[in-house]
């Protein structure tokens, strides 16, 4: 546990990113996020690249001001967009060919070329280019794309200018220890002021994941912030923080919410289903929220079949507000040099696996 | 220039109503409602009968608990939507019946059920089930109608049992001065606590409506409410004003927000025009809402680009904002005594004509 200092204010870490892909948390408002805890949000660079275009969010003040969030924001390098978004993305020594998914035009991206988009943007923490590997990957694959990824972020770090932005490094690695290995010594070596562990979270099973999130986390510096991409789910940051990761990031609180599944300290619930129909309790009785200190599960599951904005409002706000407090007590609990003892009573078939610490 | 009492809070008066047709003003919380200056909104009873019940509603403490809306609430009777939603609803001395269009189902609306349904709602406003009568309609069609509304207006009476709830009467009469003043006797002489001048805005001309509300308005007694259903633009709401209305329900600041449709001192803008692309300013530098305080044009043109849900919520807050300022601006000009004199520079193409007063 710890604290990251950047330009626009400090993380308590281990720290949970809500994702805002287009200069905006789905839903929300700043200052609902504000509300909610967060301290530190993610942007999209492919994203905000394509629209409004990074020339035109820096004309205007850079993303901070433009979406009027004032606290820390990491973006990312618009790789795993490139890659997850557009199956005919060609890569080359030199960068990345990809068409554009709103419009098919074409776009050129390389490692300068993404330090360039994301000084544009000013974000806090930014990353370098990579190659995302696909999954299944062989062992030789696995090699020759962390390899690449290297190159590219030794040439992100010749690119980055901005002494009040930090780059970051990527682990990649697959699911192979020793490449996991033989990423994380090349990128140490490089210096960077933190360090992500990517290439999980992307289809395969979760006690693989955790694994190979382990065995990398142990690689990394102590003394640096550890960002383990794309994860996860409550159970996954807890068991996450076990290993000494400070930052994460995933779609899940949002994006579920978006789907009608809630958090609740015993488990999660779809705001769909019929046993809510004429429920006049809160989503969970011990949440602080705005929604669960207004509404009650038949209202927003009325919201929901209604097919109400605010639906998505209140369930994101609640999802979010969830999130915050679960690693608020992670933190807690480290400070306190407690044993890990948040139950968390997940469907098993939905997350599978229950919290786990090395 | 008044007051109206009800059991949930004061309604200054002129006043607009927010629609809430399901429980919600679309994209708002009842927190943003009052940050505008919100003090009564509309709910629509057919609606809420449908989905998801007045019955479920009223186990979980009424309209207001459910959707935590603790100011004054206006229902309308359900006729209006019965037969705008559903072309082949079909009327006789007894009632209307229709079908369901969220599933087809089958089901008969009266006078006394219309009264039922809102009385489990707990409104602090209801209105009796009248026929919408088509438009154009002949005289004879329209008189047909507006006895037939008379009877049913008489029935709403007498089925009507909850003290705390105000039934007003509606006025009918289509564009014929002379059926609206057999219509304003016959309802007036049931001494209702409110009259509603209904049966306008339903696609004639802005003239004719704005002459038949004004020679409607003039034939109601002065010491009580008057409300102009369904009208409409700030001209409108302007010139209404000066006609002696206290009440206006619209779902014009909702529905154009949601379309990017935003109102300024300046008139109408939409959200989508390129001229906003780089545009730093607010949408209305006088405007005091969350939205013109923290975000630029520029990014509300991106949001609504985006597809952003966070544009519907900002829009429509902003709308919102703005018709609350032009009533409470409207009623100091009455409070003062001072000559009208509220610019309204709208594209004249969108909403015809300019304020006018009597």
């Amino acid at each position: 546990m710890g604290k990251i200092h950047t330009p626009h204010g400090t993380i308590d870490t281990p720290a949970f990113m809500p994702v805002g892909t287009q200069a905006t948390v789905k839903a929300l408002t700043p200052e609902d996020l504000l509300s909610c805890g967060v301290q530190v949000i993610l942007g999209n660079t492919y994203h905000l690249y394509l629209r409004p275009g990074h020339e035109i969010i820096q004309n205007l003040g850079g993303l901070h001001r433009f979406m009027n969030w004032n606290g820390p924001i990491l973006t990312d390098s618009g790789g795993f967009q490139i890659f997850s978004l557009n199956k005919l993305a060609r890569v080359t020594e030199e960068g990345a060919t990809f068409q554009s998914h709103l419009d098919g035009s074409s776009h050129f991206f390389t490692p300068e070329k993404a330090i360039e988009v994301q000084t544009s943007l000013g974000s806090d923490i930014i990353m370098p280019l990579d190659e995302p590997l696909a999954y299944p990957a062989t062992w030789a694959e696995a090699e020759a794309s962390l390899k690449l990824s290297t190159r590219w972020a030794l040439r992100c770090r010749e690119a980055h200018r901005s002494p009040s932005q930090a780059l970051f490094g990527i682990v990649q690695g697959g699911m192979f220890k020793d490449l996991r290995e033989q990423s994380a010594e090349q990128i140490v070596a490089l210096d960077f002021p933190g360090y992500a562990i990517g290439g999980l979270s992307v289809g395969e099973d979760i006690e693989l994941m955790r694994e190979m999130a382990r065995h990398t986390a142990l690689l990394l510096p102590e003394n640096k912030p550890r960002y383990l991409m794309g994860v996860g789910t409550p159970a996954d940051l807890l068991a996450g923080s076990g290993m000494g990761i400070d930052m994460f990031d995933c779609v899940m609180p949002t994006r579920n919410a978006r789907n009608g599944t809630l958090f609740t300290a015993k488990g999660k619930i779809n705001i769909r289903n019929a046993r809510f129909k004429t429920d006049p309790n809160p989503v969970d009785p011990n949440c602080d929220c705005y929604t669960c200190r207004n509404f009650s599960l038949a209202y927003l599951r009325h919201l929901f079949l209604a097919d109400e904005i605010l639906s998505m409002h209140l369930n994101t706000l609640h999802n979010i507000a969830f999130y915050q407090r679960w690693m608020k007590n992670i933190r807690d609990t480290i400070r306190a040099d407690r044993p890990f003892d948040l139950a968390w009573t997940d469907d098993p078939a939905v997350t599978p696996g229950h919290p786990e610490f090395p």
